[in-house]
């Protein structure tokens, strides 16, 4: 049995000072890929390339996006949760490390995620969610809102709410969760969606469409019309990047079974602590 | 009677990017009494001067500031607080706009203030709470931090918890609440400390000697030691500013009742909104 391994990460970023997930040309511009990919090649002595579940633009936040990649040695007595996070910026944090089955693949094998966009609606805005929810200072009924994003349950094709950029197959996905709830303590909004998958900027789209469509004292016809028509200028604005977090991925259970958490110890400068 | 008066405004910073409350004599280097006078001025179109409860130091966050001004024109028809959060930096709100009793001063008048020091203490650090909290990777049982903090409670002198400044009358300061709780969703442990005065850098003091007295397995006996030697070098270290808040600053039950909400209607982009 060989030693090497698929390493599976799960990291949490604050994205607000990263130019996105993927690697930019750029030295001054760093991503979140390259920043992963700097400390492995470092921690290894040679090239080590990682692979998210899915990009996350410019700004926008993970609390658990799942990476993987090829560990050139066994690296089960490395301590690798620890070397890792001492070696990021802390607006990265590694928060789980497991090795995983050889074919694993955390973007072709996610089975659906769940994304949670943020909104502090509050008349003046809260300074410490600045950079973690879009201001809207607009009363908001979630009754309303719910009432609208329950359309997008199912299966759709999502064709409206895609940003121009690659093209993909297909713009079928299908959507099971969709809806906003409050947090009273903060006057921050929470709209959860779940998905098998989204098109690129889908998220946000949704978000501005749906608050544009509430605003307008528009309703669930003018969503399924939307929807209907295929085409991104049906849709509303793009809401801003940083009130999006990837919240989770999700993988099938026997992946999930198979996918064995690395030892880790205290690190030197804990170990006298109680 | 005169039109102009004194004003009372409640305010909410993140400290992070601001070089402390008091002004600087460097441009570059903005202060949260800079940025709220620059504001204050071009609106008056007259010099204006602040005056906070207390100095907040570099890189400490505020809740609930308050400050006072003098306005040089009646303040009622000019929907101050609107207008002030519209030219303010996402990084401060003003949250309350009043008048005040014409002799009115937020730093003398203060009868007690409350802290609030957050600690996260989970082994790995959570990127959303670098800006707001010590991440103090360590075990922290909160029996034992309240048994010790305790000590507190009461009217002492806290020279030993005082840092090196300008100096003050009495270091003699009565603490009416010193308790750590634990909000388990997010591995943060706050501190919060009520008390008539607080000397400079006294709550970060309090929370590096508690830490580092908890560390070392010593206790109250060990603090009431460290209280009496009267000696600054007796105690522990200061507590990094980022995981400091002041939350709230009281004043007499009579001066609250005098002081009255400014009038404040809608801005215009926000009118026809329901």
């Amino acid at each position: 049995m060989s030693l090497k391994s698929r390493v599976r990460l799960t990291i949490s970023y604050d994205g607000t000072d990263f130019y996105g997930w993927q690697k930019q040309s750029r030295a001054d511009q760093p991503s979140i890929q390259q920043t992963l990919e700097q400390i492995l090649s470092q921690i290894f002595q040679q090239e080590i390339k990682v692979t998210a579940s899915g990009r996350t633009d410019r700004g926008v936040h993970a609390r658990a996006q799942v990476v993987h990649f090829d560990c050139p040695v066994d690296p089960r007595p490395l301590n690798i949760l620890y070397k890792l996070n001492s070696m990021s910026p802390d607006s990265l944090s590694v928060i789980r490390a497991q090795t995983a089955p050889p074919r694993f693949h955390s973007q072709l094998w996610a089975r659906k995620k769940r994304y949670i966009y943020r909104i502090n609606h509050t008349l003046i805005a809260n300074p410490f969610e600045r950079r973690f929810a879009l201001h809207h200072p607009y009363p908001l009924e979630l009754e309303k809102l719910n009432a609208i994003a329950s359309v997008l349950v199912g299966t759709h094709d999502f064709k409206s709410f895609q940003s121009q950029g690659t093209p993909v197959p297909d713009t079928i996905r299908t959507i099971e969760v969709a809806q906003f709830t409050e947090n009273s303590t903060n006057g921050v909004i929470e709209f959860e969606i779940v998905g098998s998958g989204f098109l690129k900027q889908m998220v946000r789209n949704i978000v501005g469409t749906l608050l544009d469509l509430y605003k307008d004292g528009r309703g669930t016809e003018d969503l399924i019309t939307i929807i209907n028509a295929k085409d991104r200028r049906s849709a509303g604005r793009t809401a801003p990047a940083h009130g999006l977090f990837l919240d989770q991925v999700f993988y099938e259970p026997q992946v999930e079974a198979q996918c064995k958490d690395l030892p880790s110890h205290l690190p030197e400068h804990l170990k006298d602590m109680k």
